[in-house]
């Protein structure tokens, strides 16, 4: 019933994992040395993810956090832009349904004299992705070498790019074996999963949007502030300024949901224009990035300056140059046709009088991925025309018979099952109940006070 | 952030891991499934490996452990021994230094017409096995095919054997694995493991001896208690006859540890002489194995049964018969002289008057892997000549000068180290302060009840 070392580093690996089987913490050294021989090679996969599941069940300490984070953010090249005088600061969400606050925030930032290196994600599950947007432009790359991103970075200011195989490799490995594993949900290894990537692009800060609600992967604010405390730690522990507002997605953010609709609805926002909620989200993520970039003193003077940049065009016009800069067609920035359109719309209609109290957020962006604009596998392609376009949102009255809810599709049968399921998303009652939730619950990090 | 289902099969494996994660109880269906696709190869180590660690954290329900001990049994073959009148007892031992009984209590139960089909295990770590004992003995083939198996315990009531490749298949590749992934150390997969072996020798009953102290893997009789329940619960559940015996294994069982060593005591006790602890035990073991065997109405009765089937000479005899017919030297028997002897021996006195406080137990037995008699790696060949004979146990008397052990050993370097351990071990006090610790602990399980 003991361990048989087969060779000395095999009863290493056994040794950390026995640790952490039982509790124990283990030292800066111990968790590089694991990390460093998995990403080798040297050690084989059911002893990391047998180690991974420890860690789910035991959890870990900041300090252990910490060097995680590192000992992954070192696992492969750390970009270095101290050749560009600005300030670089990026902004990260956990994940929603409408969420495209990103393709907003690098143009309005960078317009702001901020340097956005921006490495984003596809899509996977009920949320979308900022590469599927970005994709829904004709023509637009984000496939850029490490080169290329440099040279679109210091042209412009902001880039936006997919993760390349020089990033962090010991995340992408050791993510593709917890999402087989069950070994996703733990809150140390996603802190450790998304640090290890932002650090690794260079920046100077970074703003984090824990999104909480039923359409989040954190449906409890609880959840959602012990990962945001977690992030900010770990980074505040690798000498980067970090901040996470704690924001809600208990329904889709803005109106628009599939990727060219969100482009859409970001031009809007880019105008001036755009649904409330989602204005004010991009307004105050703005005024944190263009505060910690130091462009500007407080907070609310970056809100103000991000207004006064959209008022003047300037953030637009820097949305239109990245998008030209990636290889996309400029004029779908002025003229939404130029995006991919769907064949069909249908309109999902109110059964009844009332008030709109509730939206299962989680159901509403899978209805999405249903439609073909969302991937239920890694590999699957997405249709960049289809989606949802919200025409009620929570705390609404509605007439019977009004429109809730169009539906951008392509296939007939996707369509069926997803209006279904569309409806089966809405609760409606007599009377508006329903306290009204923040969009902004808490912020937690004081990166202002290292001013 | 969700898990991605690579085929219907994966994404089930993955299913179950994260119930068991989150300390749901899995039915016996998926429980089944799982064993069954690992035992296939259709769920890969990674994916096993975290589901074993989320067992070890979480923990198992009774009928979980049952489920898994019965999956981990059926895949393999179940031998059917109904052809024989006589009943099936085996006995098991978690393992002990010094510990060996097995090669007494076979052919005393079979004396008494009892069948005994026992496969049996190598040592590993500081214990030993009683197959590297058997093979002590000059020419003893413990390799039998089940069907030579099966002749030999025909013609004389008790075989012993090594684990063929048709018993829990199962069980033998999740051994390995644990044993690689800190998942060794769980109650409910040691029951599974031990169980579904046991359970595949056709029995209709079996004693467990569940050892506790410092020279057991169970060091507190708490854990030890926990771990006979499991057993005797599960064993129940199958419809089974079990009892638990947990049993002092706070120094070494007897005086002679090492392979050829422990055969000469082996036929001390079945000549009615050899250490009264040892004599002892095996005389209640051998109690409860008539009991359950139905040869004696109590166990008192089967002691008294197992006495005088050793003063007859017939124990003996029979144990005689098992050696000759697994092409043993049966003159071995008789002549301790035929079996492996050391070259060499030092004995390590005592430095000063008292008494024998205590025996680092699991020391003694690491003491005996150095000198060359047990396995440090799975893959290391044993000396069956060497070992330690104890002159004094726990509770003697001792002066000053006065031998406490002989080491018998073939080499020298061996030896130095082997020495200074063993002399290590010893703890000599002014006065016998300690109370007495019991033989038998207790006794778990209550089958006599369903006579």
């Amino acid at each position: 019933m003991n361990p048989t070392p087969a060779s000395a580093q095999i009863f290493r690996a056994v040794d950390l994992i026995r640790k952490k089987r039982d509790g124990v913490e283990l030292s800066r050294n111990e968790i590089e040395s694991l990390v460093n021989a998995y990403t080798r090679g040297d050690i084989p996969d059911y002893q990391i993810s047998a180690w991974l599941m420890a860690v789910v069940l035991r959890g870990m300490t900041r300090a252990e956090t910490a060097a995680l984070t590192d000992a992954m953010l070192h696992s492969g090249e750390v970009l270095d832009l101290s050749n560009l005088p600005a300030k670089k600061v990026d902004k990260h969400s956990t994940g929603g349904v409408g969420d495209k606050t990103s393709l907003v925030l690098a143009p309005l930032a960078a317009a702001a004299g901020v340097a956005v290196p921006m490495i984003s994600g596809r899509g996977l599950g009920h949320t979308g992705g900022t590469l599927d947007k970005l994709e829904a432009i004709p023509g637009f790359n984000v496939n850029l070498t490490i080169a290329q991103f440099r040279r679109v970075l210091e042209t412009c200011g902001c880039a936006m790019i997919g993760q390349t195989a020089e990033i962090a490799p010991a995340d992408r490995e050791l993510y593709a074996l917890r999402d087989v594993t069950g070994t996703v949900e733990s809150p140390y290894l996603i802190c450790a999963s998304i640090m290890s990537k932002k650090l690794a692009e260079g920046i100077d800060a970074l703003v984090l949007d824990v999104k909480t609600g039923s359409g989040a992967f954190m449906k409890s604010e609880k959840d959602a502030a012990f990962l945001a405390e977690l992030m900010v730690e770990t980074g505040e522990r690798m000498g980067k300024r970090v901040v996470a507002l704690i924001t809600d997605m208990d329904q889709p953010l803005g109106c628009m949901i599939g990727n060219a609709l969100e482009v859409v609805e970001v031009v809007q926002v880019l105008r001036g224009e755009g649904p409330e909620d989602l204005r004010q989200l991009c307004l105050e993520l703005a005024g944190w990035m263009l505060h910690l970039g130091g462009v500007s003193d407080t907070v609310a003077e970056g809100r103000k300056q991000s207004e006064m940049l959209i008022a003047s065009g300037k953030a637009l016009d820097k949305f239109r140059q990245m998008v030209e800069l990636q290889g996309g067609d400029p004029q779908t920035v002025d003229d939404p046709r130029k995006l991919p359109q769907a064949r069909h719309t249908i309109t999902v209609s109110s059964p009844k009088d009332g008030y709109l109290a509730s939206l299962q957020c989680e159901q509403v962006g899978t209805v999405c991925v249903i439609l073909g604009g969302g991937r239920e596998r890694k590999e699957d392609s997405v249709d960049p025309a289809v989606g949802i376009v919200l025409h009620k949102k929570i705390g609404d009255s509605i007439s019977a018979g009004e429109p809730l809810a169009t539906i951008y599709y392509n296939a007939e049968t996707r369509a069926a099952r997803a209006r279904q399921l569309l409806e089966e998303s809405y609760q409606i009652t007599d009377s508006p109940a329903r306290e009204k939730r923040p969009l902004i619950h808490r912020v937690i990090g004081k990166p202002g006070e290292k001013n």
